[in-house]
């Protein structure tokens, strides 16, 4: 499978454009907990995944963490070319969730590109939009939304990425997810086995009563 | 002033379509307190202020709010306008916090002009890039910060804003902007009070020392 199949407006460009961006673009793969982009004025490029699964995350100043999305196959990452934007001013990591596969596109050529044609452009707007609308679910969640809810639905949306009900993860790393302490983390969970929803052992969470994970979500 | 000297690119426009924009837009006066934007599918175009004060804010289902983000003069609001792009998938409320004057640019003229003009698609793409870095600072503040750090910054800001050290603002009104309850204000604001930084009487809150509200607030 090419880029030319990942890139969703790449029949829109002009054959010298397509030649171009086929020929600047690279393939790359990197490993489960690879850091691709630390923040500050890094800027590697658009980011095409073709398989694998990145997070896209923040962090504070005292190293606290809060997942803002995650990027799986077919998706593309603007952030990491924040360059190619004056107006973007704000810092994400990305980590590699699990081995990762995808090509980067140049900041540069895209961004002479995005400037003359009006087709990539508003792709990149529809881009942008998309990540706004995550963005903004995620503050409506941790404004309204009490950390019980919160927490069964990162349960369910992990089971259903991991295909599994068995989920190897630590509350540690919950609670870089949803951007609290591990504690927390470990009270709700305890609160959530005596009500049967889950079983706890040591590294893993078993959801036993998916329903029951629903009901506690909504 | 007309609009030509309020819109940022208009001189990157064609004569036909200079004519076209000018001719298309209309120019409103709205009073304090005026809905302009209730969320759900309302598209009345995009909003370019002349003059006044517009607050952009979130509402949960339950009544709850917080201010994402004001636009002053020569500000434009591409969210009164979602419906140009199918990704925007929020709510967000626009009211009048001053007596404000506006031109709206019509959705669908706007589409049509951004969707063949790549000048018109960056610029747009710039515009929300801005609302973006506001809303992951507000992310930011929400997630990291603490409130009273919050308020002393809120207060600062509002000051600059009304250019008076004397705040007409109710501590209802504050807390809907901050995204919290009104009796977190209330505790706050006293105990501003008791540091000297601040003097509550019935309806407005007076600034008595900056200096010491700027330190609380880093």
């Amino acid at each position: 499978m090419s880029l030319s199949e990942y890139f969703p407006i790449y029949n829109k460009l002009s054959k010298d454009d397509q030649e171009a961006l086929l020929q600047v673009s690279s393939l790359h793969t990197v490993s489960q907990g690879t850091l691709l982009h630390g923040g500050g004025d890094d800027c590697m490029g658009l980011l095409v995944v073709r398989s694998g699964q990145l997070r896209v995350y923040m962090t504070s100043e005292e190293g606290r963490e809060i997942t803002l999305y995650r990027l799986l196959g077919r998706d593309i990452c603007l952030f990491s070319a924040s360059c190619i934007m004056n107006s973007i001013q704000f810092d994400i990591m990305i980590s590699a969730e699990k081995d990762t596969t995808f090509w980067i596109i140049p900041p540069c050529f895209y961004k002479q590109l995005m400037e003359r044609d009006a087709a990539v452009a508003n792709y990149t707007n529809e881009l942008m939009s998309t990540r706004f609308t995550d963005v903004m679910w995620l503050m409506e969640q941790v404004m309204w939304k009490s950390f019980d809810k919160r927490l069964a639905g990162f349960l369910l949306e992990e089971s259903i990425l991991e295909d599994s009900k068995q989920l190897k993860i630590t509350h540690e790393s919950i609670a870089a997810h949803l951007g609290t302490a591990r504690e927390v983390v470990t009270r709700m969970l305890k609160y959530f086995q005596t009500e049967g929803a889950v079983a706890l052992t040591r590294g893993s969470i078993e959801i036993t009563d998916s329903a029951k994970l629903q009901k506690l979500s909504q």
